[in-house]
């Protein structure tokens, strides 16, 4: 485990540590540290379990309304329940807030609800406390009998899938931080985007996709740790990364900008899966949202971007490092 | 719903709003907000599940040493589960430093292991985040057959009996705070009452026990928290409150200072709860602490105070309103 600036550790050699440190000690704990989610056995049924922090001014801008802080908190851990195939049904918030403010809090559970509908999942526990305003949630989900989408299950030959559209939560990051311009309802599509993200149905695909992870961190950082994961490489067509037409307009004519937050930029909250490409049809008539492939996961190490011509582009040209959330560095162990 | 100074609202009114606005939608959920931890079923297999933040300042002191952070978090949590007569088995950890330095993680990861030592919990998940130091820990314990020790559970003539001693983590506290002197010998116990509590085995109770809680904010605020949910009330018996022989020593002469402590001191997480007379004996048989009876619950509501002598005392002589932790409100759900 190296140090960097500031006495950091990056995020994978931090989460590699504690995955060592932390190996589980109990038969019924299948996956600890190290994936989306972990996953216990309970008698024959399995549970994935995930946590996440969000904090003001890192993960949602100060001023962020009540009701887009509890969309936001459930969304990002339905995600990562989503990207094992798991099916939300449990979650504990807690919350630390400058001030206990009723209406603050019935707004924050509208949101919280909001984020979870059409899911059957109860806020079944909570802590409140006073300080600088944060939420951590934890969420359970509940796993049925076909295997778990995991980092580590990638095989060479498979096809690279992306749901819905990539880029708009970063663009609509800019646009609320004045770096940007776009018309006003692109803006709030794309800022839609960043508060409200939609976590995809990662459990119709059980069976069918073999890894998937929740684009959190930007496609090409995410995508990583699941090559990581596998032990595989992988070829990305940069042409082919769907694009929702608000953030084609508000990026005019700038394609490597374009491409460069579909790459690079985070909180998609879209699933990057992988799968036998005869699966896909299947899995897209299975998804409500759309599903395309990108590329395809090769047996040697390594990620290659190419464009529509099938020519390389080298990955530099996009500052290629990962989303660092509001400009600071993240570690996350599930 | 009243709104107080500050526009905070107290936590009982806050929680019994959360739980209207909270109630469960799903059959597998038996108990959500408003007790020490939410009940779920899996098959036939029933799980506690239970989240606490502590905050830097707040919960614990500036300059607490990171292994009595992770100890503490841990301790807590599970005494949580203890309270519904569960047994911990995994938890995850999200965790927000103003700085990741590997050897404070290593140091709170020993101390997260020494606070479920003799119980076999796993690690399974965490996020690491920047920002002003805090810990929330969300714990997850498995329930056997018997019914689960809550706080609406007690009846008319049950013994009330706490755990271990009481008012340690107070003196302890407020020794740190240099408002209190004590033998070195005597401040080391006391201080680790407060960053390192014990934790009791509630899980050895199940079938005997009928009502439950930790003692968190004070005897006199938790168990009203009993009193409240059960629609009972009690007599309690301040002479027999069981006191160390190091908050002794350093309470010297002020018995009034000593009960204070035991009745309206925070922290000490032993349990406070209530039995038919008869399972007392054995009660005490399954436990590795003491276990001391302090008096009894009553059909009629309120909650007296009764010296060795049985004359009534004044609960307003002990500023009776429940733990402050380190002088600023709390809410807690769960």
């Amino acid at each position: 485990m190296k140090r960097h600036a500031g006495g950091d550790v990056r995020e994978f050699e931090f989460v590699s540590h504690l995955v060592e440190r932390l190996a589980p000690a109990r038969e019924d704990t299948h996956l600890a540290i190290g994936d989306d989610a972990a996953i216990i056995s309970i008698g024959v049924r399995r549970l994935a379990i995930t946590t996440d922090t969000l904090i003001e001014g890192r993960h949602f801008l100060e001023n962020t309304a009540a009701f887009d802080i509890g969309y936001k908190s459930l969304a990002v851990n339905c995600s990562d329940l989503a990207a094992m195939a798991a099916t939300p049904a449990w979650a504990t918030v807690a919350l630390t807030t400058p001030s206990i403010e009723p209406d603050w809090v019935d707004d924050f559970i509208d949101g919280a609800r909001a984020a979870t509908q059409g899911a059957e999942v109860d806020l079944i526990g909570g802590d409140t406390t006073r300080g600088t305003l944060s939420v951590t949630v934890t969420a359970i989900g509940t796993l049925d009998a076909e295997p778990a989408t995991r980092r580590s299950a990638a095989r060479a030959g498979d096809v690279i899938a992306v749901t819905g559209t990539l880029g708009d939560a970063g663009a609509g990051l800019s646009y609320l931080q004045g770096q940007k311009r776009a018309s006003d309802a692109d803006a709030q599509f794309l800022v839609g985007r960043l508060n409200r993200p939609s976590w995809r149905d990662g459990a119709a695909l059980a069976g069918l996709a073999r890894a998937a992870v929740d684009i959190s961190d930007g496609l090409l950082a995410d995508l990583g740790h699941v090559l990581e994961a596998s032990g595989r490489g992988a070829r990305l067509d940069i042409d082919a990364l769907p694009v929702s037409a608000a953030l084609r307009r508000s990026m005019g004519d700038d394609v490597k900008a374009l491409r460069q937050v579909q790459l690079t930029g985070g909180d998609d909250y879209e699933l990057c899966l992988t799968l036998p490409p005869e699966a896909l049809d299947e899995a897209r008539s299975r998804l409500e949202c759309a599903l395309t492939p990108v590329g395809e996961i090769l047996a040697g190490p390594g990620l290659r971007l190419t464009d529509a011509r099938g020519a390389e582009v080298d990955p530099v040209v996009f500052g290629a490092g990962g989303w660092d959330h509001f400009g600071r560095d993240a570690c996350s162990a599930t």
